[in-house]
């Protein structure tokens, strides 16, 4: 995590509780068959968490919960804290215990692991493309449904930044809204007798001329959607530095610095959260029951 | 979805409605801010979800829902059915109803959407790899945290066929298994003596010496983990036709036609549901409050 | 509800209907033993739910809700629209259908509609109170724990504006933070860096010589917490008008216009949700069981 | 609490779950914005909830939960007992730990804790108006939906008595039932012969011939509602020590005491309940972050 | 049911409906794998489900839930009423639509019914069994825990009479209350004191003298635990027609009608609730899909 | 539990917690009256849970979380693990604290010990009715509806063997899927084709007839439903040992050794779960309150 932020705290349990509740239910249910008729209860061993490839981690927070909650018994020892990067071989963490529960956590606990580390990774690759830039690489609300609040801590954990967290938290304007209302006009207009005063009223453009028009009906913070870098330096330039701006759409890896470059504040990446895929992170038996003296 | 199978029945919304609930509570909760600043209550419109990409489309059966518990009183049809292919620029279905509800409720359809049909799209692919075999394209338990039902249905949809749901309704003896019991033979035996008589045991192995230690204790079906399509060949054609066989491990589209040529009869990769990218699918107001007379 | 305002749509069910659960549960639980010992189940009448003192009406769609729950066969009307004036006398709606479902539903259809109500009736006051001004009339987090969503509803159905709903989608500074920040610059500071782009930060004060460093330090949205209308006065003429400006405490319906006139933007009462007494609504049965022929 | 009765144990946790649950969801959600942006983790503090008025306290043990969910690292002393008379400027506890931690739980601690000492405040004013005669404060079931086993105790802590608890735990003949079963007489009957043997029957009357009429039908337990204190000592007179009276309707801090001197058993006040102002108390931080060496 | 008595109403869906929930998922889960493999999901049908012994009906209104909640589109059809009398081989109703649907649905249905025609049916034969006589045959807190709204609905069907449904609706001082409060008259006198007055204090005694104190402390109602038939009746004897008495403990179909004449008002039996054998009830498909032309 | 298997652990209490949430909110609800009213909040003692006839101990692990979720102060100590015979008059365990709590989990605690040790005994007469056999006693589907994951526990505690837990989780083809599909052959061909690779196919059959016409339709697992033990001898003999085979419908402790001796592989009986009585446990205060020094 960008040292120079505060680190946040992980989302309370609270609000992923039913997440891991449903994880619980549907994977491990009444028991796990395997473990019961193959390795005895008094069974116990110590496992590593480690990582298979270079990453950044996110998640440990939750690893250690799934254990926690299949076993109060179990020990559980994270080496890392969320949001630092860790090589290929590295152990994340260790958990030891009785080897039905942590083998029958294992799955679970791996599998959130390896999602909110494979966003937190990929917003890190972003970052990197931009570093040296003022702009910052922002979520969106395409986050997958029942992990808002995972999803968009991840994001932190990999040097983003939260747009909106949901509808009821911010404004923004999208064409639908504008077509609606009748014209940008009208729609800010609307907005800003109406917002609650915390909230800035943002507004998706398409090109200079409605950037423009957006401006002269009072906008101050636009979403520059599916524009180019070329585009977006126009509408930089014209619109002046009192103007806050977001670019979205068709952003890559490739293409992330050109618009970074292009002047923007802020680049939002759908991907980040619809289409990280999981990082590879395991779990290995150290210490099994066999294998003690 | 292949027509050789009875399609499958949608999973009972029982076993969803919490996930639906996260989502909706999430993206929406106490109401959408700029709907309701800027679209008067009384606005109805038409709008149609669209396909952007070619794609196995699934998760219409979640999106209808979504719309439907945003506000009774939309009007849903969907044009396609689960498993269908689906050209990049057709129309998946349509809502009508109330605007405010519409758009309120968009982006939660759009992501449960484009997730569940990134993964039939992939499972579709590596199917299509494999085609004129007689090779089944399994899934793992590698799913979201959450989504087990539905990403089982989604790699359905997708011509896949579902490996065990959990731990709770298959034994899959493991490496950290074979080592607490004290090796493949004890493994083996404590499995079939207290095995459920309604379960198979399937046992992971890592080679031909270790495949055919598994068959020597009793194994009659085998998981080749991380074997080259080389080795597998090799296995297969030691063990004969009576035990069945599973590869897993480092497959991808590029190699997935290699490993169903070796002989083998499933083949299972956790990439379909962890790593799925999300289709780009959208919602077009078609039909907006002010286009109307 | 002022008419320059789009209603609002009520919060969506969702978000109250665990709240409803409770009350469902606690005050019917197994069932009315008194109707099921006096009353057949075959017997059927008419109910008026009738306004016993002039009220701003709010929480009709609740009181529904609750005899719908309760029993989906009866049949319900209601009369008025949410924020309407009502005269002492007048009928808010009728119901009908099974006696048992009519009178164990009862009491709790009429505590939600006499607190909800209750609160839009003094928010519409103070509003009368500060007629002709521009300033609004704003609530706050004091509302009673679990019924934030419905009693911010009760605010917007008196007239009254919504502050931010939660420490999640609003920042403001108030001194335990400055505190905890080490002075007003670094708190300013620290949050501009930190902070959402859609949401504005506003910073408690309680002097002008605060509110001269606020401004400062950068702010533009200041609260004014414990000032005199004087003290208030002066504040608004020294930092002009581009200066967002609410004030707090100690207002009531004696004061409230001296604070408007003063020239704050917004004033924020607690009392509206934490203090309202709830107001006389009750349920006359017009058509009981034994009038019938 | 009056010293001649047991002291109850405060309800079970079990049941006011959900509303903390509700309380803590609609206020921090997924995190408060504020101290995530402005006050580091590792920040530590100490602060003192205090009365800012006379009062009668109820609901610290709520106001412990409710920091013990948002964080069980914080430590928590209250200093005073349910129900215990607390003077203005007095402290009724003190919470130690993370400044994220307890500037996030301070308002719904304190909004628990403003209502149920609002309640249990004004029962015990009831108490003291009617203080030396025998006569009891007993609340109704017009609590806040969802609050009935919190407001019921408040109630208790306050030197109150609390009626039936719901529908489900008391038998009680308003005019609607009476009607509904074609008089009092037969209403008294079906009752009588079908009521659970440990539940005593109820009846409603406002006149004393309709006090005679349920007596000589066999009831014993009368409700008195809104006659005036002249009639009630008439029918007290009237009906002899044998009969259980109890006054509902009209009753308030002026005239209870010449209720209570009429001679009824209880008197049943609505009031405590549904119109009972919060109370204000205050978390006040003193020993912060900044100020430590 | 018995005539004399008004038909209670089912107890409300929202009571039962979270142990409708587990045994939903609980028995069908993420889907009933043979119905998907062997049976198309346009394959419709209809059954009869029918009694295979002499029974008391009651559950029907749950199979009807669990019918509908499986597959709102299945028409159900129950051809008796709760409480009623039925012969082996009669039908109890019919179910008609997709054949997937009704098969998943069949053993949860029939789970319920078994169990709670099971209970009514033994209250009934309990009822028969002091036919002719005024005492009635009571439940006790004796249920399946989860299924005590259940439970209890079952023995009014089967014709008897519910006690305290619970530990917060009724008082009952047993041994270990009275040890606890240094005896019967102290007991008594803590009891009458602070008793809710609309509370029968109902006191457990095992002799005539233990019977006698209790009387002589104040008590009107008692429970006589473990006395035989003939001590029974000296204590009915000996206090007279004023005392409501209950007997209990080592009641059977044989003795019970015994203690009835002996003179007691109720006779409490846990065995009708806590060992019901489950009656014999089936679904049998009348027009399956291959039978249709 | 027979000592041959490797003890299971108890089901998650995540598996049951809701189904304990319900006992909990039925039997105390908002609070036991009768302790509150007589017995102090200090007051303290110990309890010895007994057996009160010879039995298989079932359900000591759920008894202790109902103790320690009443009241986590308790001190409670099991003296038998589950599974073991334990005769009339001894200890099971012992329960030490408020007496308030002890009194109030009482009733819950036992329900739930009466109805699991109900079961475990049963199955144990079973298993002790085939012993010096290799005959299996298996369970059913017939769990009471909530209870699928503590009455199947029970069974294996009692020397029982699970059959499949649910519909997901085994593929069983009764008569309606034989019918449904068309015949014997192609509902085997069906099953065999869409079977999930690690689930064996059981197909119900009522004559040798009907099991010859399976075997050749390639089934090896059959039900033998409703067979007498002369006709399940006959099955044996002709199929010969490679089918696996289990006898249901009409089995009784009387005949279930001939059924046995016939040479089936299981015997699955419903009665374990659906009609087994609740054995008789009692809870003794032995050091209460007032007989301490």
């Amino acid at each position: 995590m960008p040292t120079h932020l505060l680190p946040p705290s992980p989302p309370p349990l609270r609000t992923w509780q039913t997440l891991l509740d449903l994880a619980l239910a549907e994977d491990i249910g009444p028991g796990d068959i395997t473990t019961q008729i193959v390795i005895g209860p008094e069974s116990k061993g110590r496992a590593r968490i480690e990582a298979r490839q270079d990453l950044v981690i996110c998640g440990l927070f939750v690893a250690e919960e799934v254990f926690r909650q299949v076993d109060a018994h179990l020990q559980i020892n994270p080496v890392h804290r969320e949001g630092e990067r860790v090589a290929a071989g590295e152990a994340l963490g260790f958990v030891e215990g009785s080897m039905r529960s942590i083998l029958a956590a294992e799955r679970t606990a791996l599998n959130f692991l390896g999602r909110l580390s494979g966003i937190s990774t990929l917003t890190s690759q972003f970052r990197d493309a931009v570093s040296e830039t003022s702009c910052q690489i922002v979520d969106t609300r395409k986050t997958l449904p029942g992990w808002r609040v995972l999803d968009k801590f991840a994001v932190l954990a990999g040097g983003g930044i939260n747009h909106r967290f949901a509808l009821f938290d911010g404004i923004l304007l999208k064409d639908n809204h504008v077509a609606a209302a009748g014209g940008v006009r009208e729609a800010m207009n609307r907005a800003r007798t109406r917002a609650p005063a915390g909230l800035r009223i943002q507004i998706e453009v398409e090109s200079l001329q409605e950037a423009e028009d957006a401006c002269a009906a009072g906008a101050d913070f636009l979403l520059l959607d599916n524009c180019t870098p070329e585009a977006v330096a126009r509408i930089v330039e014209q619109l002046g530095p009192d103007i806050l701006l977001e670019a979205s759409g068709g952003i890559s890896l490739e293409n992330v610095r050109a618009f970074a470059e292009a002047g923007v504040h802020r680049i939002s990446i759908g991907a980040l959260t619809h289409s990280a895929a999981a990082v590879d992170v395991a779990l290995e038996v150290e210490d099994g029951p066999d294998r003690r003296p």
